[in-house]
């Protein structure tokens, strides 16, 4: 990677006039802009009719942009098939659960399983290797964009299948493990399977976990293919975008081992401090799933919030926020976009030079920003983190399951809760999976971990048996990896290292006060004591907060939603701050 | 019937490996459970392949049952086809007023006026009468699960239009009747109608209330059809549980005449008293409709309320409702289910036997019902009630209309706040349908029903002339069968036994404090008296409720929704109660 | 047109018996009706099947009507096709832009670019004009009825695309003013081009804005057809019916050139003053949009609202709205509908006649308005307006894009409020299109006019110029005609005129105090004076509200969302209002 911080941002030069360009490259020098996003959405301008290429402008733009020292993350386009391509392979358009197959005009079209379209991405991706891969300006790729978008045809189907075939080998394990028993869903052939389609009623939430793992590594096959293209013309390092938000559908974990270096698309919705705590969580994410690559801030938002609502920065927020992600190792920081748009769906999305031109409030708060980003000196070795907190997307997408006791269960919440607690006392943190070596943890954080594996458990088990201290809050470990419930009380995956056996879950209605003047809400449990102590109780004096003394570790319960300073007074209480 | 109460559940031993079926009838008969409902959701199993049976799993359960002395409850699977069933059968798929055919992947996927559907359910209901007809433990046969799957395909198009020639005799009838001269929709052949599919706008009221009423007879031939092959090979009672909710599309009377004796799945959702009077409601309910026959609580939760959000009911209330539907009535409390699913869309329903085992307060307080229920002395014959509530599921259907004056107005809720005050005041009810013979009762309430026959209404005009109390309340008696109004000043059908003539209708935006003190809201009238008296006027000294001499009877008319104190005055007032 | 004032309504005898037809005429006697709009939705009863005509009731139905002197405002029945038409020909009806194509049973089932819908309605319209044209008792012509049904099947998108060439004659000009460099969207072929169906996520707002803008005029030339087809044969007015709300896609200004007199459909949703101001509105947009020639309130309400709930007039109210749209020039007041139906979707629509008859108090207020009406001296001439408010719906439409900074952008919710200011202090408007000659006018007025052509900017710059006082909103002149920001600062297109230039819009989430008093929401823009000077400043001291001399002339920025107050000093200030 490179020595001094990216800045810049998505570049788009193919909406504008080239005179414009010249104008562009002299605000980039302007704003030290050095790494500029370049083609994300260019294949109807690339590939203009199937087959057909027109490189010109793309090459005079590369050019330019080398003969500024600028260089360029180049994105394959295939985040948007041009308008041929939809007309030429209807049966590649993507398809909802009720059927209907979306048409073009938008972004995103195409289904990432139908054998034309992947045809057509090796096509057009090939192309730009061949072309770009020695281009002395490439300093990265930057492969489709925000992977994300899930389709239910019957070229998904036949995936499903082939990917169910090898998880499961055979139907009978399928069928147990998906309780099939249960509503007549018994399969006889893999043909009848299909995927989680519009139904008179609810759908199989063994079904809709192996439907997201599925398409998860059905993306992650599209990335794949074109990385494995790309590399064959050029050593740059490749990666792709991820959108951080609740509805990304893809195993963060499994992804990171296959790029190079981890890049996140991040926009806050929370003014002021909020903000900086989105900031310093995304940052904690992005550096862990890199596990020792680097990161990187590949868009942001310019000086405004999207909550949906627009809201614009205070000056000097965004300066602010940007040198946060820094300060938490992000190797550079840029934004969507350079230029705000004149039309299309996003003209109001802000731009570095927004629409008012260079002469305003956000082109000098960029220009700030670069010259602060230059000035910045090399990062020192990040602080090793004492304190770990869980994340395993399957056991966030479990608990999407739409049929759980209650509405409103949340896994990234319950993470983003915990982890800023840790942030308003000054801690830092780091995320893990659980079946990660976490030794070298003083303490592990586990909000809300619904579904849990028998060998994430054991590792847990023992590393609280060999001296860590353990914090778990309510539901967790509560299903195994097939969604199914761990039985003879909760949370069945970890009755023995907690001590205590769950027999019901009590969800709350209002806020209940604890024993030790703690607030909880949401989320209440009847928690038997079977060798923790009760630190906390409920009204009626059953155990609230639970202690247990495993080997030379330690191992908590938090049986409620507690709100900050009571999640801060267990965190006190278990040593894992002052 | 059986002599001692039932008690017990839906019991799904196909979900549970066999060792488990042992600590089943143990726990059992712990319980003293003496009823289980088996097989609801069976049919992937016992059919694996069309037209392959295996029974050789349910021999054993039922074998095994019956050698601990728990009856049986044989239900037929047809609420949900086998996998099989719909990728051979696309046709039989239901489909959305929309046109989107539902896939399987959940429960309930069949259209009932598919032939495909109608064939297999013959030969899996055949074959399970031929084998379990005879079994001693075959105590009762549960046909289908929870009618209530409407579908909008030809199929039922087809099926329709023979139901419409059927009751409309002639097309020239029809149009008539569903006003087709408002918006061009005269029918020129049958071919021309369809089921209310999504069209531009709003619907027409009457095809709206003939598609409910063809759709209720269409459920009950296919459940008359079960019923009738299933008395081919054996005498156990007959039945089907009806879901006690406001969506359920069944014409309650008419299906009850057909079943054996009542069913009822009854879900709660109010807590501490209002559970109790939903109880109530409920029972009167399910005796009413049966006229005599037994009838039986089929379903209820365990110790647990969905509201959506789930609420785990006090320690001791489970015992208290159930012992006072007992109380009401019913034959046997029966519990969906007996132990709670691993998996599946339902994992998160209470069981009789819950996730944690059966050390647990829920299987405790399952164990004390048992006792309690089994230690109940015969019930003493219901005292006659005295009063009555005029219940008539067309009626409500015809309130459904979406366009009614004002959104809000709903049969049920309106029945269901009578019954409530009645049960406030220890009053007995009984549930009646307007034709029936009323003669008997010392009064007879009328809360917003809507539809009312010629017939009907001369049976209650001849009951308040023979000395009857009728109490009718605002938007009652306003149009005919068909749904057209009924002209010349609301209520039509009532002006002259009620002595007065609607004007006009004046929906409310707040609460009104009428001249006696009561309050009424959302509803008032333009009331005129042409032989009524007012008892309480208007701010603007309009009449509000009035009071009729008829012959030997009285008829009073309550043209707003009266709160539940204002209601009991008026009912004192009439001597309903004192 | 007629001396005396229009008085009816919609008359549908065919709902009817034919003895009731007498009780109607001489119920319109009693009320002094003169004109009924007669056929809206008979086309199932003219038309009974393809090409067989039945025309006798309606003979009949003319003949009555005009033997006791009341003229007929006769209605081609094309808004509802009847149910054979939409059998034969299933690929005319309508098609949601999720792809479901609607059917019959509710109204308005068609698609107005089907070729067999337009040969089936020439068919009807030409039988109608011949059997008609020359009757003594036709008056008008009203064709269809509330035009407004978009559909998205191929028929449209096949004329979208020949629109399309019309209006923006090459692809490339296509391309560059839909900004389809943006997202992929390059189009390389015609045919690539479709209706805004459903996609994977936000559209083009420039292609949703030229379908608007193409539907339209596809249903403009589906009038004129007809129009043309009834003048063969008669020349009675011809127009039809506008409906005044939010949603209909109709382009008054074009449309008002085809008719012969401007007719609106008004039905208010506000009580007391609230619905006298909604009365001014209603007449004052569609007297200027006449343009010198009559307009006539077609339908309205009778004494009631529907908003949506039902709400009752008071007593007198009705009178009194109705008086209040002849004082502003009405020629006419009609209601939906003379007799309110027994039966279809609008039963409870409320009626001349009501349900309850004519011994009702409704019957005898329309008695009073008849004879209020023919008492009435001649109108006198209106005075001329000294102030104009812009009104274009291809600016509203564009603010109807879903990607704005912001939700609650409303072009009319903008104008209306303006608009309501003048109400309140009795100052006369206009409202016209912003290249119309504004020369006449004192002031003009210009409410979020989001989108502007350059001739039109440079309309008012003249105006300005000329000595006019310009008094323009926030978020006005930001984009072009194919919806694209102009760019160097907002509002593009206004910058000079207002000697302000906007660097940013800052939206607000709650109400700011201005320094002068006055009270802003919503909105906020960081405005910086290039010539103007500021009259308010927000509390950090930047201008608020701009004044500009320009010329002769003075120009006004209102850059926030001001309360009525705040906006009625501002007027006061520019002179508009003392």
């Amino acid at each position: 990677m490179e020595e001094s911080m990216f800045f810049g941002g998505d570049y788009n030069p193919e909406q504008w006039p080239e005179d414009v360009w010249l104008e562009d490259v002299e605000l980039m020098r302007r704003a030290r802009v050095n790494l500029t996003t370049v083609g994300v959405f260019s294949w109807s301008r690339l590939e203009p009719a199937e087959g057909v290429f027109d490189f010109g402008w793309l090459d005079r733009v590369l050019d330019l942009l080398h003969d500024n020292d600028i260089r360029v993350n180049l994105a394959t386009p295939t985040a948007s098939p041009p308008p041929w391509f939809t007309m030429a392979y209807p049966d590649a358009m993507p398809v909802r659960a009720d059927g209907v197959r979306l048409a073009h005009g938008s972004r995103d079209t195409y289904c990432v399983n139908a054998p034309a379209y992947r045809a057509a991405s090796r096509r057009i991706v090939t192309a730009l290797a061949e072309r770009y891969g020695a281009h002395p300006a490439t300093a990265m790729w930057h492969v489709h964009n925000e992977y994300g978008t899930v389709c239910h045809c019957d070229h998904c189907a036949t995936a499903f299948r082939a990917w169910l075939r090898d998880r499961h080998k055979s139907l009978d394990a399928l069928n147990d493990r998906w309780t099939t028993a249960f509503w007549s869903q018994h399969y006889t052939s893999w043909e009848q399977i299909l995927p989680p389609r519009a139904a008179q009623y609810r759908a199989n939430p063994a079904q809709l976990l192996d439907y997201r793992r599925f398409f998860s590594d059905a993306l992650l096959a599209h990335y794949r293919e074109q990385r494995d293209l790309l590399r064959v013309h050029g050593d740059q390092p490749v990666t792709t975008n991820y959108v951080m938000a609740g509805w990304t559908p893809l195993d963060h974990w499994k992804w990171s081992a296959e790029v190079d270096l981890v890049a996140i698309d991040h926009y806050t919705d929370e003014p002021g401090d909020g903000g900086l705590a989105q900031v310093a969580f995304a940052s904690d994410l992005a550096r862990s799933w890199a596990r020792g690559k680097p990161w990187l801030l590949m868009e942001q938002g310019v000086a405004t919030m999207y909550t949906p609502e627009t809201v614009v920065l205070e000056p000097g927020e965004h300066v602010r926020r940007s040198l946060e992600y820094v300060s938490r190792g992000a190797a550079g920081v840029l934004h969507f976009q350079w230029r705000a748009s004149r039309g299309g769906a996003e003209q109001w999305h802000q731009g570095m030079v927004p629409h008012a031109g260079a002469d305003s409030r956000v082109f000098r708060e960029v220009v700030e920003l670069g010259r602060a980003l230059s000035a910045l000196p090399p990062a020192p070795p990040a602080e090793a983190a004492e304190v770990a907190i869980l994340w395993d997307d399957e056991a966030g997408w479990a608990l999407r399951n739409p049929a759980l006791p209650v509405t409103g269960l949340d896994f990234r919440a319950s993470v983003e809760q915990a982890h800023r607690v840790l942030w308003q006392h000054d801690l830092a943190a780091d995320f893990v999976h659980p079946s990660h070596d976490i030794s070298r943890y003083r303490a592990v954080l586990m909000p809300s971990l619904y579904l849990i594996s028998d060998e994430a458990a054991a590792n847990l088990a023992a590393y609280v048996e060999g001296g860590g201290t353990l914090i778990a809050s309510y539901f967790s470990g509560v299903v195994d990896p097939d969604t199914r419930v761990r039985l003879g009380g909760y949370p069945g995956a970890l009755r023995d290292v907690l001590g205590a056996r769950v027999e019901e879950f009590h969800p709350l209605t209002g806020p209940v006060t604890l024993s030790d003047g703690t607030t909880g809400d949401f989320w209440s449990e009847v928690v038997q004591l079977t060798g923790a102590t009760a630190t906390a109780t409920y009204a009626d004096g059953r155990p609230a907060v639970t202690r247990h003394q495993v080997g030379s570790g330690t191992a908590w319960y938090v049986s409620t939603r507690l709100d900050a300073p009571g999640y801060a007074k267990v965190l006190a209480q278990a040593g894992v701050m002052s």
